[in-house]
Formats: structure tokens, sequence, C-alpha cells
């Protein structure tokens, strides 16, 4: 069961995703802020491509999903129904001497790492960040950055329910940011503390959600297959009776293996009744939802896929990442699944004279209001190639000599390197044609 | 000059926000939280579209522009460079009896308007959100909420130039939220303390910005009338020399007139080279420009057209808003840009038997991977498109006796109520044309 060898390692992908404009260092002018990434021009298309696709596949897509996008600062009240204020904590430790703070559990001996001195006793640090709302900055006007995006449906969920007119089973889902105060955040994008979200919460009646569960975990492993995560890195672990959060009966993590090790890119747990339980104990509100078919009424059960959006988005990279040689050449190329490609083709002309940049641009100003492109007239066709391959783009157009008489263009393939000639007419057809096929597994 | 009469009130729009899913008060269950909002089914669609719209437009469909997407917390230095640290505050009084607190500038006499008591001297207020990053609460971890995404493009200057390789004019744009802690929200979703921003820096050569700022102000101001708001009640206001920001060479509002009567949409500033002259002060970092072709480096000016996503969400919204009489029933009507519209196409089957649901599914699975779509079936005919109407849906499909002979529907317009006979494998491609073209102006 060993992996296959590849050539991507961290080092690699940080510098490819600074120098191309996928990830920046955030406030970097500023000496960067710990664990904070920008996303560059490349970036964000990629990260856009990636939440369209889930928001499509799982929202859109289906006639038993619905999405909402509730805000960041809720009620308090939301969190200690929710269990956060007493438990989302790490314990703590201080240095007496140096005043440095450590992670308990992460310590091995009894003195300071860092100096050698005497330690305090642990204590519990909460992870929420928190804020003051109005002028007044006290206990009455403390609010939290919400440390996920699911209680926003929870709490919501009566709203959801009366304005969809859904039945059980169905689901909401959201995309949106979270915040936690870890103290040990790190591995580029894997562990920040603002971070993406793409939540699903799917409510079911009590007694079948097994089943659902069942079903979503393979619904959304599938998932990451279908946008060509190789299947030897991926795999569903689930979870030990003795990991399991309180508020869960059963969980499993979907998994990838990046160069740092086997790390969760989304996990998939049924938290029973618990939040709808919470919620309706600590507001007093009916949190219930009647059958009208079967003329009973419960506390729905909720399943629920939780992924990042940073973690899949390193996880296509690093998979995407591959080494070869074309013509004696070394290039770098990120095989990226055609649709999250954040540029679908590039258009050169071979030269930058006789009429060929004009050519080029009339093909880019055909091709950009159905594709996202871009265009390159400098430096070595060859370059040109490379440069293009480096972030993935599936198609190369080459406006050449032949062009100008006949009206045909050259179309490469990323993978394959095969050379096409095309009539510009039939180009918007033939690229969307070729976008929609999937892509053949990542290779390295 | 006065302005057509009007169906629409701010209870009315609040009342069908609510009940069909568009917004939610937040954290609703616990009382709500003031001033924060939440995007139902409904609303996070019509969301989608207006930034799915305004990023196309301004980003992707253009060849100057490139996106971005950077952090909400930054490195506290990013804010003291912008002058925020210092500059962005309210002026506040307290009361010495009730202690309740005011902002100075909003009072009209010298005691409290609460109690009448005793006013202490006004003192300046930031309005930016802080919090502690890490696990020590003090001035040394303390970091903001952003309040503008702009700052986020200006630190990443260079990055997205190198990255990028474009040239001088060229613009980064990005959506994301920001945060103020406003004293008085208000009026919906029109002031909120969190809240999303459509940013765009547009930089130029020094001495070329009047021309663009001519050209941005134009641009923006006609993509509202694109998407199909009412000419007269849209205006652009010179800003007076009097309430120019201190960054700002020149600005203009884009105002809307709402049923509150007129407010900022949008702004588009001239901010000349203040940001990027003091990032390069504070920070010590080269952020100048060098102009290849005439041999020449200087700071670039910016031009920033700044639009928050929830103004404009509610502007679309308060304008579609229409009521009329069909066939003797009062009906309410969202006219919204079919582009914007949440849901493209309902599907209905005119009886609940005689296979018409299960034809009716079938239309419904033939369309859903093609447009936003819904499927209902409860209730007569005629309310189930007041219901479409009311949310703007701008097509009806219904499926019924004769459908089950000859695979036809019919195809019922929300503006014009025209309904026509279609066959079954003709719809895709009916809608898509239909949709793609532009919708009349709205009535009322």
């Amino acid at each position: 069961m060993n992996s296959p060898a590849r050539a991507v390692t961290m080092d690699k992908l940080t510098s490819l995703c600074k120098r191309r404009g996928f990830v920046y260092p955030s406030s970097e002018i500023y000496g960067g802020i710990a664990s904070c990434w920008d996303y560059g021009p490349l970036g964000i298309e990629l990260k856009r491509n990636i939440t369209e696709a889930w928001w499509r596949d799982n929202i859109t897509a289906r006639d038993d999903m619905v999405g909402l996008d509730s805000s960041i600062l809720m009620h308090p009240k939301v969190w200690e129904a929710s269990g956060h204020i007493e438990g989302f904590t790490d314990p703590l430790v201080d240095c007496k001497k140096c005043k440095q703070r450590f992670r308990a559990d992460q310590l091995e001996g009894d003195v300071c790492p860092a100096c050698g001195g005497e330690l305090t006793e642990s204590r519990q640090f909460n992870l929420m960040f928190r804020t003051f709302m109005g002028p007044v900055e006290d206990s009455a006007s403390t609010v939290y950055l919400r440390p996920e995006t699911a209680q926003g449906i929870f709490v919501n969920f009566q709203n959801a329910l009366n304005s969809s007119r859904m039945k059980i089973p169905f689901g909401v889902g959201q995309i949106g940011k979270s915040f936690r105060n870890e103290i040990t955040p790190g591995n580029f994008l894997f562990r920040t503390r603002e971070f993406e979200q793409m939540e699903l919460e799917f409510f079911v009646k009590p007694g079948e959600d097994e089943k659902w569960h069942q079903y979503w975990k393979q619904e959304r492993f599938d998932w990451y297959l279908r946008y060509g995560i190789n299947r030897e890195r991926l795999r569903l672990r689930e979870h030990g009776s003795d990991e399991l959060a309180h508020y869960a009966k059963g969980c499993a993590d979907i998994e990838y293996e990046f160069p740092f090790g086997w790390s969760e890119l989304e996990g998939i747990a049924n938290r029973a009744d618990f939040d709808l339980g919470q919620h309706k104990k600590v507001s007093g509100k009916d949190l219930s939802y009647f059958d009208e078919e079967n003329r009973e009424r419960f506390i729905p059960y909720v399943i629920e896929p939780s992924a990042g959006v940073g973690r899949p988005l390193l996880a296509f990279l690093v998979d995407a990442y591959d080494e070869d040689v074309v013509d004696g050449d070394e290039r770098v190329v990120l095989r990226l699944d055609r649709r999250l490609a954040p540029v679908k083709v590039a258009i050169f002309p071979l030269l930058r004279k006789a009429g060929q940049p004009e050519k080029a641009h009339a093909v880019r100003d055909l091709l950009k209001h159905h594709f996202a492109v871009t265009y390159d007239q400098a430096g070595a066709i060859g370059r040109r190639y490379r440069r293009q391959d480096e972030i993935g783009t599936p198609y190369c157009i080459t406006v050449d000599h032949q062009t100008m008489d006949d009206d045909t263009i050259t179309l490469r393939d990323r993978d394959s390197m095969e050379q096409l000639r095309l009539p510009i007419d039939r180009l918007v057809e033939e690229i969307r044609t070729r976008l929609a096929a999937p892509t053949a597994a990542a290779g390295g």
C-alpha cells in the first residue's frame, strides 16, 4: 500500500504559488502576519472554481438542498447553546520566567521549552476570537467571530424550512469565513486562523440517520475523485469512539496524503439532534418538524459534511503538481481538472509582427466572453507553453503564418501535448466540448 | 424632476424578504443581533448572481483587470499607514447620569436625550472592531477586522504586478467582508456593521487620473442601468470640496432613491498616490512602477470604484418591486433583471394526477443542469404563478393534458404574461435565448 513517488514538495509548491500569483503571505510588506494568506489573481480564480463546483453539485443541481449565507457576527447565546463558550478550548501553560505561553498537551517536559523556567498550572484557553459591538467595551457587548458556519444554519432551521417549503430529508448549505485562534497554525494553507468553510447540514428523520451518514460519506468521497484527486492519496477514516466530539454519534474524515502526511480535508459527522435540541432548550423556540404524512413531530437528526476551502484547494494543487521532460526540457505542469483550472485558454501570436498580434487579439476577444483567457506574446513559443503548463492552462492557441491565409489556428493540449489545426469559427464549440470531458488522473 | 410614484415601502419589502427567504434577521431565535442579517435560500442566490455579474463584467471579461482575495485579519501596521488607527473615528459623548453613549455630531442639545443628564466632553471613538490574535490579550496581539477591502489590494500591489505581468493602466478587484462598528446602523441592509464590498483599484499614470476617473464614473453608472435600475432613480453626485476625504483628490457617489431617500450605492474616488505612498513610507518597500516604454518610474495614481453588496442588492429589490392587477387579482411581482433572478424557471403539473407530476419532474431534471429551477404542485395554478411572480421568476412552465399527448408545454412570461406552447426538446435553447435578452425597465 505504498503511495507512488511524486515530485511535489511544500517548498516547491509555496514558491510556485507566490511567483505565479496563486497565494501570497498576507501583509507581506510588513513582514506578514502569522498564518494569514492572500489569494492572488490565479488563486482567487481557482478558489472560485472550487466553490462554484461545490455549490452547483451540492446545492443548485439537487432538489433536496437550499443555500444560506449567515453573518459572521452572531448573538453570543448561539455559542452558549452550541457549547463553544464552555468547551471550545485548548489547555495552556505560562512560563513564570520568560512569560511565553504553550499548549500543555504538546509539551514534552515540565519546564519551559524556551528558557527552562517553571510553568504555571494549565488553564483552558477559548479558541474563539472575541470583539466588542457598539461603543462600550464590556462583557455585555462581547461578540465572537464564528468558529464554524454550521450554527448559522441551525439557528435558521425554521426560517429556511418555512420559506423554502422543503420536506425532510433536505439540507441547507453555505460557504463562508470562520475564525479560530489556533495556538499552532501552520503547513501553508492547511491550518490557518482565518479560513473558509463549505458546510452542509442535511436534516433527516431519526432512525434514518445511519443510512444518510453512509450516503454522504460516499457522495463526498466521490466528489474529490470526480475533480481529479488521485484515488491512492485519498482515504476515508472512521473516528474511534475516543476521538468523537461530544455532539457526534459518529464521524468519518476524508483524508488526503499531503507531503506532510495524511490529513483531514473534510469531516462527515452524524450530529444527531444535538444542535437543534440545544438551541430549542436555550432559546425556548420550537425547532421541531412535523411530518404530515405520518402525522408525527420530531427534532430532526443532522448529517454534516463539513469541508474547508483552503484544504481542498491545497490538495488539488499538490495532487496536480507534476514534472516531466518535453523536447529535452524539464517542465512543471499542473494537471488540474479542466473545470478547476484558473485559465482555460492562452492565446499566442507566433511572431510579434505580420498582423499576428492583432489576429491573436481578435481570437481572444472572440473567446473571452465564454472562457477565462489570457494573452501572451513575450519570449519564445516554448517558453510561453511552459508558463501556461505551470499554472495548469489546459489549452494554448497559436496564431501563425497559416492563420493569416486560412483562418485556422493550432490548439495544443496541456496533457497530451497533441496539436490540432482548427478553424477559428469552430473554436468556441470545440473548447466547450473538451472542457466538459473529465481530465485523466494526474501523473506524478 | 419628481420621481414616479411606486408601491414599494421598506415594510413591505422587509416582510417579503423574511417570508420568502431572501433575508432573515440574524440570530432571530435569540431576539436578533443589531443590524446583522442572514441571506436565506433566495437571497443568497440573488447575491451570488449580483457578485457574479460584477466579477464577470469588471474582472474576467476585461483584459486590464485581475482579481484578488486578501484576508480580513491584516498586520496592524496596514491601518497605521492607511490612517485608520488615527482617523477612522466618530465623536462620542457619555451621559454622566444614565451612562448611555451618543454620537456628538448627531445630538441637538447639550443634555442627554435619554434622561436629560449632563454629558461628558466628546472623545474620538475608533470604528474598527479589534480583537486579539494568539493566546495573550495585550496591545502587542491586537489586530483589527478590516474596515475596507481596498488596503488588501494596495499592500499586494507589487505581488499582483509581478505575478500578473500587467502594465499600467490596470486594475485589481476583490469581493469580501468588511466590518465597521457603526454607532447608528439601520435601514435594513443599507447600513450594517458587517458588510460585503466589491472594490476595484485601477492604477494609472499620474496626469491620466482625471480621464480615468471620468471613465469609471460613467462605466459604473451604466452598470446599474444595464441590470435594470430605473434611470430616474439613479444619479451621480459629485462631492463638494468640504466632504472630500483627506486621501481623495475627487469623489462622486452613485446614489439611488430608496424609500428612505437618496443614498449612496457606490463611491468612485480619485485617491491619487495617497495609499501606495503611505505604504511605501511606513513599510520602507518600493511600491513604484517602472514604465518601460517611457523609461520613467512613478507611484501610480489610483481610481477606486467601491460598492457594497448589500446596498445594490437592496436597490435591485426595491427597484424591482411592483404591484399590479391580473384577472382581477392583485399581485406582487419582482421585475428583477432575468440574469439576477434567483430562480429562472418554475415547473408545475396542472393536476396532481394523470402522470403530470412525473412528467413535470422529468422536465425539471432536463432543465436543472442548465438553470436554477423549482418545482411546485401545491394549490391552484393561479396561486402558483403568484408565488413565482413575488420572487421574480421570469418563466413558468406548465405540464397539462396536452403535454401527455404531444410533448409540448406552456411557457409563461413574468412580465408580458404571454403564454407560448413549446415542444419540450426546444426548451433549453428557447429559455437560454430569452434569459440573455435584456429585461425591460421595471414598472412602478
